[in-house]
């Protein structure tokens, strides 16, 4: 059983968080979900409904699994160092970081993508990577991964890429089934990415 | 403005809902998004991390849309007279009803869809079809489209039928924006349904 730690702030994106979250629960021996927030209760998201943090960034580390999501909070969490330390500490001793959409903007503020590829939100992608001058930011990829790093284009290639951790971690066959218990066409090249060019990046 | 009503119970499927609040809640000058449950609070999804109610049952209908989800959870809700009450009385008013996956089962039992045309997960369907005897089950479609009910089959295609019923109310090109935002390759045939074969419907 690994233990996943997803990050809300106010203003996270819903699918960024959810759509991943989905696709790990679907294996519910294999992944154990938590919201983990700077204190507990209801964090709004950006489209405003709320999601309930059930432990806080203080309560430690410790997840097997981290996820990060993006929104539009992720322009006031760039300058948060308690967020930023636990994005630090987190990965130190997580087997996969993930962010979504522009949650790499977060990772790279924390530090943690320097010297590694990654990729983000096509149509943010300048912002973020202002955040990382030291990244090696990736224009044209569903989702990149460099050691124990995933980084995803925006909101919906989350739960591509969640499908592939999910494929790294039990086989592709197990993604698979996911992908079919959800009915979710799986787009499963992570090279492919058909948003860069409608976004203008290639 | 339009308002969105999401039902949330215990054991709700996470991305029915997010999913489809995603969609909707980018377009945050056309809708307003409410979390509606029989009591305020936290709400734990099928897998475990909990939205939060910020509206009751109690508080009435006048919903211009509603959106039930399906989940592990409509198996005990399917007997809930006051989930069902408020389903069948803010239906009456609503532009338009929104089921994904087994919440379908939810809109039967409410009584609403009989004489309708309506669809379900195609991994459940025996159990959803048993719950309205005088609905008309399409074995296979994304999603199904019958007078004001727009009722989709499993999960994923919650997306799918919200971008739908996007292009129903703003036209297509404004659901093809909201898809190329979230990076979501629309599935945008409703009667497309590739997982009834692999779930031995067709």
């Amino acid at each position: 059983m690994r233990r996943v730690g997803a990050l809300l702030f106010p203003g996270f994106e819903l699918l960024d968080l959810f759509g991943p979250l989905e696709m790990l629960g679907v294996l519910k021996d294999d992944f154990q979900l938590k919201l983990v927030a700077e204190r507990p209760g209801p964090v709004a998201s950006s489209q405003g409904v709320a999601a309930n943090a059930d432990t806080t960034i203080g309560q430690g580390a410790g997840f097997d699994i981290i996820l990060v999501p993006g929104g539009a909070g992720t322009r006031r969490e760039v300058d948060n160092n308690a967020i930023l330390d636990w994005i630090a500490r987190s990965s130190e001793t997580a087997e996969y970081s993930l962010s979504v959409c522009t949650g790499s903007a977060l990772f790279a503020r924390a530090g943690i993508l320097d010297g590694h590829r990654a990729t983000t939100n096509k149509a943010a992608f300048a912002w973020v990577a202002e955040q990382g001058p030291r990244v090696e930011w990736v224009r044209q990829a569903r989702w990149v991964e460099s050691a124990t790093f995933l980084t995803s284009s925006g909101v919906s290639a989350g739960m591509d890429m969640t499908l592939g951790v999910i494929a790294l971690m039990h086989g592709r066959e197990t993604a698979e089934k996911v992908a079919t218990w959800t009915e979710y066409t799986w787009h499963s090249d992570k090279d492919d990415d058909p948003f860069a060019r409608v976004h203008g990046l290639v």
